[in-house]
């Protein structure tokens, strides 16, 4: 099984099944293709015809888009239960992801992914606010609910954690500020291994995103300090 | 079991469960509020945290956004094989949805959906242009591999139908030229009398959505003759 994947620094999108199949304990061989690149276009034409990453690449199958690759590595790996096992909670997780996969346009916009820079008070507005408000919200809740289960979204980790956790690590990035339980479980996902081993990889990239990049012009020696924001905080 | 919509002629995210649910023959009570009217934060509140429409209300479980609620009516009517029953099949077909439910941006913004509007060659650009390219080739493929096993994108009426149906409906509204295959599949969907039974209800609307309507700024005599489009062309 093979998943490609764009930046690490940048590609929100293919954080998410990379995530997923890691905590998971499914291997997969990572194929890297750099965003923007000259060859993206026809890196990727290769393994999509939509001709965007993430694609997973399962023999003669190939999936494209994080939600369809994550569904199909749940029907695939059932025993990992990568969505909540009870029906109700397993409707609620799906419609978190649909929310996140479709929503929360002001905050992607004006928080884009970016890994390993520190850019604390930048992008924030009142509409991006709203989508801070309702995301802290929801995890507040669900934490609420399943604290007994586990200290994931439902209890253990499913695809609703992998989905959120792009937003993380903009949270992270962006400095904002999370009511306490919201926080607490922004920590538990900056701190996963996994999640370590993915800023590390953004970490050894050097590629400049200016499409990514509304608030500076260049990589600058704030960046280059590593945003190790699980242990900072 | 209840589902929530919006305005038949501008809600392209309601018409899909609506669609799939009404194919599969799945009896539902139709729920609508008036996209942008003074109650429409408080009508959808009380369903759906996110504060969008469609949401499904199924007993005491809520689901929204519209591929949650297809995958959960999936997975309740096995029998109505909502997805296709091949895995690769089923894979591919999500693939499409997810590509739908989060691309697809420049087409959706330069042509939202308007049911009842005749708007020919407005919205259109080079970039809407390589948004049809795209879809115009997945249907031909697909409508030429399943061809022996039903009108539909997997042959027999699926998630991926239900997806595209806000498309074909921007087709018409927008006379989108399309080669011969992909125009026969449009014609199917639009013909279906599910799809009749939506167009007629938008037709019973006269709200006017200026956010929707980049291209004029009331309801004119043209958009009164009705955009009966299967039987107009």
């Amino acid at each position: 099984m093979k998943l490609v994947i764009g930046n690490k620094n940048y590609s929100s999108w293919s954080l998410r099944p990379w995530l997923l199949a890691k905590q998971a304990g499914i291997p997969f061989e990572e194929i890297r293709v750099r965003l923007l690149s000259e060859t993206f276009a026809a890196d990727v034409a290769r393994h999509s015809p939509a001709g965007r990453v993430p694609v997973l690449v399962d023999g003669d199958m190939n999936v494209w888009d994080s939600l369809a690759i994550c569904e199909t590595l749940a029907e695939r790996f059932p025993r990992a239960q990568l969505w909540p096992a009870d029906p109700k909670a397993r409707a609620h997780a799906r419609s978190i992801c649909a929310e996140m996969h479709s929503g929360f346009t002001n905050l992607r916009n004006n928080m884009p992914m970016n890994v390993t820079a520190v850019l604390p008070g930048m992008g924030w507005n009142v509409a991006v606010q709203r989508d801070i408000d309702r995301i802290a919200t929801m995890w507040t809740e669900l934490r609420q609910k399943y604290a007994s289960q586990g200290p994931f979204l439902f209890g253990h980790f499913t695809v609703a954690d992998a989905f959120y956790a792009p937003v993380v690590s903009r949270f992270a990035t962006y400095g904002v500020r999370l009511p306490e339980a919201a926080k607490a479980y922004a920590d538990t996902i900056l701190n996963l291994p996994a999640m370590q081993e993915w800023i590390d990889g953004a970490r050894a990239e050097h590629d400049f995103l200016a499409d990514d990049e509304p608030y500076r012009t260049a990589l600058d020696e704030e960046t280059l300090v590593v945003a190790n924001h699980a242990a900072n905080q």
